[in-house]
């Protein structure tokens, strides 16, 4: 079996670890393994088959001879060094967002646009974690009936902001649990026992960088700018799984029974929607999951072609280490 | 100065605490206190300015000479009692779902719809609390521009289901924190660091219960079935303050300096939406106050009348306690 030289940049982080797991799991073909990280990092070891690997520190001569290298190591590193890798004749797929929106690159979900990926000159964009479930979630839909408004409002991890977010919620909610000062790095805000309204930067139309993404990203993956989308990210404390409350207006009338049999029949989603014995989707039922879960499927009380629903998933999972494992494996199939 | 005899009706619950200090808090001419609850809450004390009353079990009789009776102890209580209340003289105030849709019950948010107050005979609801603080949000922009649809996506704290339900979030933070087992009561799933898309129980179209509360409360307090209301409510680990993340489109186009210049003068409402300084409502930050907290107002990115905001109250003061106290001051102007 033909094996491939894989980097991951980023390796000691929430993502990269993540990677490196996810790549064990899956069994992908690792023929060798690097594992990267900025200097600081560089001794740190992870572990990999049950074998330990040194971390080095990530420099452009450090993709020669990789096939893939994943990138999750913040968007200035990508920038600097998403080219370097790409030069040496590596396919880079990069979580950050460095390059989604640059139009040569291709941005992409296997289960929704794996045809994209013909495209690619050597990069290949991860999507944000926000927009990858809505987009598992939403494709069937959009395939059979169109989609004419997106309004979403997230109910987001603290890991999607990466080990120190993780290790602030923890260590707040136990200082205002024992009633002792509160310690705050991670997020501007408290975190434990309270929600934030805030991912990312605003930008001036009142949005932040985290709600555009999701609106510009869909365009992109879905090669369809007529789709209005409305979003609103928040972060809430939960350690691993993103939610999301979908509202869509198809353009097609719909049948939601159709909907529910294309949504369990679609790859990547396990539909869980059995309100009567209080079954639904939840952060904690995702955790270390690869499927996206879709439930509280409902019809609009006013509108005809309104769908409700609520979709979780494992945001440093599919939102992140699993895809870009997935785009990997899509492109050596 | 004219007092009045109040008898609290389930003056050891969460909101029935809240009540007790909101009327000492707002001075309230109080003349005569009565503490009544079920009768294993018998004995109990409470204070109130200063001094401990002893808690009597709520019987028809204990209303006798009663002027307003506060009811928060839970809709057969309700059910069963406020008609005797009234029977002997008392304006019943009443916290629960129990006549909240009876027509002949007005349904009242005081900043938004006091005037319904003149036509009630003896009985007068209080809204749910993720109905109230969205009408009062939305009522002054209503007035001015008119509503034709709210996507509502709630994140409410456990405090709305009582004092077991804050018990549990924090027990159960601290099982997961120290790894112990969870133990589960008061909610049907893992509250701790989940979020759960459940509020009340379901209905056959779909909707939780608390949804349509959200629904029909709407069209009632704003005396508006044309209103398209699309609810999705969610509990999140948060002690005190709902959250709400509310798109909704006006009939006619708006101006959103005019909207923030409305708001800002409304009764009831305290704008924050300085993204800039990251300042916007948070559910800590609201958390013992009397005020609904608007922000991150912005214009939808697509639909010329969208508008998108986030509201936060305290759920067991404007969401009830205070909402209520309220209500009596209103009748005694």
């Amino acid at each position: 079996m033909k094996t491939y030289t894989v980097a991951v940049v980023g390796a000691t982080g929430a993502v990269g670890q993540k990677m490196i797991e996810t790549l064990e799991k899956r069994n992908f073909p690792v023929g060798k393994l690097k594992v990267l990280a900025s200097k600081r990092s560089v001794g740190k070891t992870v572990t990999y088959k049950e074998k330990e690997y040194v971390v080095e520190e990530a420099l452009p001569e450090s993709f020669k001879g990789v096939d893939f290298a994943l990138f999750s190591a913040g968007g200035s590193v990508s920038k600097e060094l998403v080219p370097e890798a790409v030069k040496r004749g590596a396919v880079a797929i990069d979580n950050t967002s460095a390059f989604r929106m640059d139009p040569n690159v291709p941005l992409v979900v296997p289960e929704v646009n794996a045809h994209a990926l013909k495209e690619h000159a050597g990069i290949i964009a991860n999507p944000n974690c926000s927009t990858i479930q809505m987009m598992v979630a939403l494709k069937p839909i959009y395939d059979v009936y169109g989609i004419e408004k997106i309004v979403v409002s997230t109910y987001q991890a603290v890991s999607g902001a990466g080990d120190k977010a993780i290790h602030e919620l923890k260590t707040q909610t136990n200082e205002v649990l024992t009633e002792k000062e509160m310690t705050k790095q991670a997020f501007p805000h408290q975190i434990a026992f309270n929600v934030i309204p805030q991912i990312d930067v605003f930008e001036e139309n009142g949005f932040t960088k985290e709600e555009m993404k999701m609106v510009n990203e869909t365009h992109k993956i879905l090669e369809d700018v007529s789709i209005e989308v409305t979003p609103t990210c928040v972060r809430v404390p939960v350690v691993f799984g993103h939610s999301e409350s979908i509202y869509i207006e198809t353009s097609k009338s719909y049948d939601l029974e159709k909907v529910k049999e294309l949504l369990t029949k679609a790859p990547g989603i396990a539909v869980v929607d059995n309100p009567e014995n209080k079954e639904y989707p939840m952060p904690v039922d995702a955790e270390g999951q690869y499927d996206t879960y879709v439930g509280r499927l409902r019809r609009d009380l006013f509108h005809e072609n309104g769908l409700n629903m609520w979709v979780v998933s494992d945001n440093v999972l599919k939102g992140a280490a699993l895809n870009a494992v997935q785009i990997a494996e899509e492109l050596i199939k």
